[in-house]
């Protein structure tokens, strides 16, 4: 007997077929023995729909009421599971976050989880009681309804496993599990079994959109044994783990893009010290995250160029903020160019084995494709090109870290 | 300064533009400087999807998830409403039922209301800040949603108004109050200014579904000012209040119509002690109700017909028992009708004035109609006839006791 939570993403339960189907898997588990918490998401669209009518009504809303509206997704979807459940002889019910409670920090809109009561949800598993808790939602201290953020059930799926001492936190999607790289571009992509949390948290943050990063962050921390697999299909998803639990390791595990952030290129700034300071304090007091950042060697010691990117969400705001700067600081002129890719080789084997970045440049070099930008980590490297050259780029990355399936 | 409860039906929050439109009537009367509660529904269409996916999903569901997938519509409009108010410029917060909280039994889909905290909401009355409350929902001693049943939010906002000892309980609707009879068959109806609880009380059961019954009688019981008017208009609407703040009585206030019957004739049935409790027992045993009965008198002493009439809902169910019941007490034959109306005339001026039971049956006479059951309680009386002659019967009875407009 394991103990385990199942979590059910919104294209896994965007209609009332897709959540029997999501039903079945349940009681599957059941019927093996094992005691079973499900977390489930709103239905496809569903949260999109209601945020547009919170934003449509109010373009600066209260918090708080975003909350309200916006949760009350997974509370319809937990409710027509548990139904769903008991109509196949399962017995179920469902949880809202008040109800256990799952208990959050105040902070609307991205609150964080900072206890689950699971007492009576254990209490309920000795008498084989499915426990349906409602994904993406909290308590605040101020007994109001807190939400955890886009993609935020995932993360109450993991919470509650670390809280329920769960032996698998299983992540139900609408693929079968985390690809060397996207596939819908490069055909070869493998089907990755085993990664580390790490690497999974680079994936992640740099575009695979399989996981929420800050649920593989909890993961990570917490040593929940996550697994990502497909609601529609019967073969084993991928496995996050910790690194000693994978034996072969690669040294490349994945490839990983992402086209949501912009170039801005500052021209002739004046090359003494704080300037970069007086830039980018702006830029974070507004709250734009500014990603890669590298600054040109200054040619005659007095003005440089700094490039950096920034999200194509904030890009706008950015721009506000550097305009109004301009004369303030001394720049001499502002470059932009949105049509960039960030193409990421990510792997824990990088750690100890040279030449991966070596690799990586002299693989684009020969397709003719610029490198604009670089940055690295321990376990990953960045590059910024042209958005053109993604799918090349990728392809031909794929077969030189020896990726492609046979 | 007055403490007000205003209640937003589904029509009245239909949309981001009626929602803002009802906001703008709430910021009128907190301008005039008073207390204001607001008790909204679902937008509307909305309940109705809810309730199909549950009865898509389980048949047979489960009451107390049906409710927690079914308050969720309430939950929306609450928070946007607030979102609404905060926009213009008026301090408001949301309040679910769980949050107040507004006690109720545990008799999932249809509680009742068992008690209402303000305390907090009086408080936040003292710094000018409305309450928002989500309509139609509750929560049980086990810690559960409840649900009020359909039109549950009338009795929201009418057991509000009560806790509050508020002055008033406006009801917004998409009808500008309640008429004489429906102005879609007569155009020479009437607004009535004020009608009594008990009249509005018939009205309501009786078909015109301007108010849910059962915030009526709660209202009469509780000495609630209720007034429905338009959300859409600006005319003043019609009063509920006690008989002694009308003075100059009508008779017959108001006539109302059904086509929510069926008729069924049981003949030849044993005309013996006990035979009605053998009929009518089992059709209650399974909720079925039943509205008009007669029984003619026996010709030959030994066997009876018995008509009645029940909702056209339980039509199917009833049938059901009655067939399985005919060889066990022995009924000749069932004949059964649809095609039938009921027409009621309600007015408390009947209590002492006679002849109103004669002036409806000889108006009908005149037109040619046929009456197949009469049923009379104190200040109402109602005729089955054939739905056929619904707007015949309707105009010519609301030209026979006065009721038309100039």
């Amino acid at each position: 007997m394991a103990r385990i939570v199942m979590k059910f993403g919104g294209t896994s339960v965007a209609g009332l077929d897709r959540i029997r189907n999501a039903a079945s898997r349940v009681k599957a588990e059941v019927d093996r023995g094992n005691e079973v918490a499900v977390t489930v998401s709103a239905m496809a669209g569903e949260t999109n729909r209601l945020v547009g009518l919170v934003t449509d009504i109010s373009r600066l809303h209260d918090a708080r009421e975003y909350d309200v509206v916006v949760s009350a997704g997974e509370q319809v979807t937990s409710g027509l599971m548990a139904l769903a459940l008991q109509s196949i002889g399962v017995s179920a019910r469902s949880w809202l976050a008040w109800q256990l409670p799952i208990e959050t920090d105040d902070v609307h809109g991205k609150a964080r989880i900072q206890g689950i009561e699971t007492q009576e949800m254990i209490r309920r598993f000795g008498e084989r009681q499915v426990a349906v808790v409602a994904g993406f939602q909290g308590l605040a201290p101020t007994g109001r309804i807190t939400t955890l953020g886009r993609g935020g059930s995932d993360t109450s799926a993991v919470a509650l496993a670390a809280a329920l001492h769960a032996d698998r936190c299983d992540i139900y999607t609408d693929v079968d599990g985390v690809y060397t790289t996207d596939p819908r571009i490069v055909p070869k992509a493998r089907k990755i079994n085993r990664i580390t949390y790490e690497e999974m948290l680079e994936m992640a943050s740099l575009g695979a959109k399989v996981l929420q990063t800050r649920s593989v962050e909890l993961a990570m921390k917490m040593g929940v044994r996550v697994q990502v697999l497909s609601s529609f299909e019967d073969t084993p998803g991928t496995l996050v783990v910790d690194e000693d639990e994978i034996v072969e390791q690669q040294i490349v595990s994945g490839i990983a893009y992402s086209r949501d952030e912009g170039k801005i290129t500052l021209l002739g700034v004046a090359d003494r010290p704080g300037v970069a300071a007086s830039i980018f304090g702006p830029l974070a007091d507004s709250s734009v995250n500014v990603d890669m950042i590298v600054q040109s060697t200054s040619a005659d010691g007095k003005s440089t160029d700094i490039t950096f990117t920034v999200g194509k969400t904030d890009f706008e705001r950015a721009m506000d903020i550097l305009k109004r700067l301009q004369s303030e600081i001394g720049i001499k002129g502002i470059k932009t160019d949105q049509n960039v890719v960030k193409i990421s080789v990510i792997g824990v084997g990088m750690r100890s084995h040279a030449g991966v970045a070596q690799a990586m440049f002299r693989t684009l070099a020969d397709k003719g494709i610029n490198i604009q930008v670089i940055s690295t980590s321990e376990i990953k490297i960045s590059v910024l090109i042209a958005e053109d050259y993604t799918e090349l780029a990728l392809r031909a990355l794929h077969t030189a870290y020896g990726l492609d399936t046979d």
